[in-house]
């Protein structure tokens, strides 16, 4: 069978309407039975469910007909390869791993449009002008390590080797759990830059409101919110619950609590800011002891900058002055700064064409999520498709849902779009260099 | 040798000063020795550290010349027999296990006090009108169970059934732990309630800064303020920490947030009340997940019923504003609850007694912890001997202290306070019925 050229038509609908749809949920339903918790989907890095969804990935990119292979860190690879092996590569990825009691769709969505859709270009046997790599990042969430991003810092050739030295819960290095897996640690850092990537193309459940209200099913992002995260521990005066008057007390939990309703009232202040303690501890609390140590997580986003710092520096200093007036000593570490970025003109133009020629009406809004494809800023190009979710908008809990006809129009929408930038190459006004 | 009947005088000073004080706290610091943590002191119910320190108990007992044995939840017993088998018996206890990070004295040092006095009774070979009994309790503080007095409620035959159903943090069951252990869970509940017991006393420290304000060795507990305890969870909705706006939100841990600064604004209101959330956890919390369920504890004490009554009903009447204004569910079980007990004033005069024939300024105070002591009220009569400590008092934490000179008054004293209750006995007007 010879090679149908980007841009012929023939073939295009051979596939019947909702099939990338129904498959991609039927995966995805497949990989949520891979879960470390008993009583809900939890896929953290490098632990036992993370090993099984990886290898039904690597199986399956197998059977699209990619060249796939596990890299140094867990990402999950698949290529279809150009003709001419000298030119570069457009990514499509999203991450594979989860929050606890998460979703099934939040990252494995793109992984998996990316994936049905480079099995349809290898079945129609479409020869493209750029490689196509199809790619499961092993790790966005940040839930075990406290960091985030690391697949795809690794694989853009971004990875911090200081990483390699933080622990999970259980006093577990990062380095010895990638030993563990059958990693090399030091080889990673050792990676350099990417210089041979063409663009970035991620398609994600939005995780919010704003397409329901604008009834599509897909929207084009046009930036990502910047973050900064702190780890937080306050250090009072442990005591016994029966013995010490309120007035001698140094609460550590008493103290964080009125953090936690300071980054509340904050970062209400402004539209687009939102300021989230998401972890908060009493290590060894017991209902009978004053507690003496609380550990928290905070975590601030705006879509500028600007908005995003203001509030994080009233939020530290306000912390401080609960501190000195309560008597608790406060140990704050920044864990993660992610500056606003955005997504490539060149390329939203590229969702919009195909989305106009879906017959629906683009529409651009901001994700007020980071996703590993801030990790390609600087690298090169990138763009993000984002999927209408139900109930709500709700992400991050087993609430989390996309319909079958939602996912097929971001799939048949990601497939035209790279169908698109094929044809620009072509008629030699490339959106992206191959 | 001949039985030296109690009141003689010969003998009673034949141990040289403070040997009580430096005996007592070598023991303490070998006990504490046996840790489940290897970063403080934790020993809690059937658990290893707690089968250690039952053994040494256990052997130091015999040793001691009392017939000692373990009982059916791990209450160590070791009696001193009165000549006469139908008499009633002399109960001097406290308990054995502590909190997290502990200190090495509370509960402890009641024990050993009685454990001491109890050796020297043997050695001078004091005839007494009682059986002693020198009872190192297996529970009180409820760390793992989320339950308290245990021990003493099983010495005393006043085990709830229900308690055995109660799991841990590993799920594991009360039964299955006792089972483990070697223990029949079944035969516990069915013991019925001691009806042979003449008294109750227990040394303890006092876990808070009175004593060291009078500047007293030891003090006299007139009373013991009640405790009501209960198991919070609010639940709320959880979303992305990035896309959920902050007026969508229903964040369980906010919520808690500010019921923790609800209860601590509230006790103090009035004197002598107390309330504290010792445990909270925001069960899988993620930096990048808005909190859907938080858990705690909530412990509300006066010295007086009707204080602590009027606090628990305004905190939970305040607990359901909150939730129905921030759109969360809120679970509240009552987990334990104690009425305000007094000291039993004959006792506390013996204790007077004693006090003062050692030189001393009898001081009468309230205890603002539960003490095994209140499992013995309906029981027989009960009375309890402070000990300061230093630190400002500290305790439930490792910078809890004593002296050696403060604790080897502590058990002359209480030595002395058998002797006056034995002499009552002799003299026709017995404190105690035997």
């Amino acid at each position: 069978m010879s090679k149908i050229r980007a841009g012929d038509s023939s073939g295009v609908d051979a596939a019947p309407k909702r099939d990338f749809g129904e498959r991609i949920l039927a995966m995805a339903e497949r990989l949520a039975a891979h879960s470390d918790s008993p009583s809900g989907l939890e896929c953290t890095v490098l632990r036992p469910a993370h090993r099984a969804t990886a290898a039904d990935l690597l199986a399956w990119m197998g059977e699209a007909g990619l060249s796939a292979a596990i890299d140094g860190i867990g990402n999950v690879v698949g290529r279809l390869p150009a003709a001419n092996a000298a030119v570069r590569t457009l990514v499509i990825g999203s991450h594979y791993d989860t929050v606890r009691n998460a979703g099934k769709y939040d990252g494995r969505l793109g992984v998996l449009a990316g994936l049905a859709v480079a099995e349809e270009l290898a079945r129609r046997n479409v020869a493209l002008p750029f490689h196509l790599d199809v790619v499961a990042f092993a790790e966005e969430e940040g839930v075990r390590f406290l960091t985030a991003y690391l697949g795809s810092c690794a694989f853009t050739g971004r990875f911090d080797p200081e990483w390699l030295e933080r622990h999970d819960d259980d006093g577990v290095r990062l380095a010895d759990a990638l030993a563990e897996n059958g990693f090399a640690p030091t080889a990673i850092p050792s990676l350099s830059r990417r210089s041979d990537l063409a663009a970035y193309l991620e398609v994600h459940i939005e995780q919010g409101p704003v397409l329901i209200a604008e009834d599509l099913p897909v929207g084009i992002v046009s930036s990502i919110a910047g973050a900064v995260r702190h780890a937080v521990v306050i250090t009072g005066v442990a005591g016994h619950a029966g013995t010490v008057p309120m007035s001698l007390r140094h609460d550590a939990a008493a103290a964080a609590a009125e953090i936690v309703l300071l980054v509340e009232r904050r970062c209400a202040a402004a539209p687009g800011l939102v300021g989230t303690v998401g972890r908060l501890a009493i290590p060894n609390g017991a209902l009978n002891v004053v507690p003496g140590r609380c550990e928290f997580t905070l975590d601030i986003r705006a879509v500028d900058d600007a908005t995003r710092d203001a509030a994080s520096a009233d939020v530290l200093a306000e912390i401080d002055r609960i501190a000195a007036r309560r008597g608790v000593s406060v140990d704050i570490r920044e864990i993660g700064r992610s500056p606003a970025v955005a997504c490539a003109p060149r390329l939203a133009a590229a969702f919009e064409q195909a989305i106009g020629r879906a017959g629906l009406r683009p529409f651009h809004l901001v994700s007020g999520a980071g996703h590993d494809a801030l990790q390609f800023d600087g690298i090169c190009d990138m763009a993000m498709l984002f999927v209408r979710c139900g109930n709500g908008g709700v992400s991050h809990s087993p609430l989390e849902t996309v319909t079958a006809a939602d996912v097929d129009v971001a799939a048949r929408v990601l497939l035209d779009t790279i169908l698109v930038l094929a044809e620009s190459w072509r008629s030699g006004t490339p959106v992206i260099t191959a």
